[in-house]
């Protein structure tokens, strides 16, 4: 059986694997492409893959295929996992982040605090 | 012990309680906030959370504290998740969709494929 | 002589002869191709050219070339643009807007009210 | 009458007096406090604005009111637009870059050198 974990593990990887410092060929690798013309290349998937997502949740708002979605979600997704891989970070400690803003004080406790914080300064500024 | 899998899910569980329809509290909660407002405000967020990482990356990429990528990555991926739930798709569907692409040809298969078939487009235009 | 209006009133006729309609050629040129592929096509330029803003901006920062920046943005408002264009817009309808917007009651007063009534309804719900 | 090009200039002069050095105050002007934040609070605003263009670009397809993207346009315009004077560079430098592009060699010449490129690039790679 293979579990989610496992699957983001394996992906993460195999993106890993195609640094060129671990003998990837950009030549032939997509990923290590990326990851061979530097940050602004991956960062530009990451901005324009949330675009993706952010089109096709409009086309599902008004009756579109919302498999499209996901679709876009997982190009999001893989494309930040390049950005991981590219400062040594890992899928895992993603989760493990979220995992413990929910522990700490609750799953929304970072994202209330956040919008607590500008609320006061804007309305301080306004 | 708890896995990576474990993790997300019931983040997308806690998401999912969120919902107005299932006893969310606009007032009280942030997800319940976004979600009820509705797709742009939570689709707003997912570009600008995208900028985030962008900017976070290339602070770390001239030196900066990487663990910020991470948190701007983790803010990414929770309000994708949000995305995702207002459509009642799963952060798991997204996983079986970045296996399924690993498994039937190759994880860069479909990456390869559009940029393939762009270059052909744009050569036979340009 | 030529003013930077006709400039953009310019630049915004060559991109309406550019429509499919007025005889663009999606084979010669690449405002036609945007055109005529849709909307999502420049959308999605749009959204890669305001992270390719912040990348350049972010560059410019730590010492980079600031000259960049204004190509970027060149980028940015030139796809901008095509956008306006596919509605029937006019850049010198945007111009407008902005200048409303000051001679209204100041340059910054929407920006204010936006974030005036962010914040309240932030702090309410926090 | 007021050109389009002096509506443009006297909105960067506005902008340009918001910064603290000019005696801008950030508790009293929206600009002057993205001036202050620094960079990550504009570019930060330019890929939310770019965010907005999309969706009520979106919108419009869908037989929303298209006014909205002119509105989501000027504020994509604006913002870059203070970003722009954060690096001493103006609206007059970006249409120049813009008519210096068309008179060169054809308003398309550069978009279509860079498809090209990529085109080339991704092939051989692929």
């Amino acid at each position: 059986m293979t579990s989610s974990q496992d699957s983001l593990a394996r992906l993460a990887a195999v993106i890993e694997s195609r640094k060129i410092a671990n003998g990837g060929d950009p030549e032939k690798s997509y990923v290590a492409r990326l990851l061979h013309k530097g940050p602004d290349a991956f960062l530009k998937k990451v901005g324009e893959e949330a675009t993706e997502v952010v089109m096709a949740a409009k086309d599902a708002e008004y009756g579109g295929d919302k498999s499209k979605v996901l679709y876009e979600v997982a190009d999001l997704w893989f494309h930040s996992m390049i950005a991981l891989a590219h400062f040594d970070l890992t899928p895992a400690q993603v989760i493990a982040e979220l995992e413990r803003r929910e522990g700490m004080s609750g799953l929304e406790e970072k994202a209330l605090r956040k919008a607590e914080a500008r609320a006061e300064q804007e309305k301080g500024s306004a």
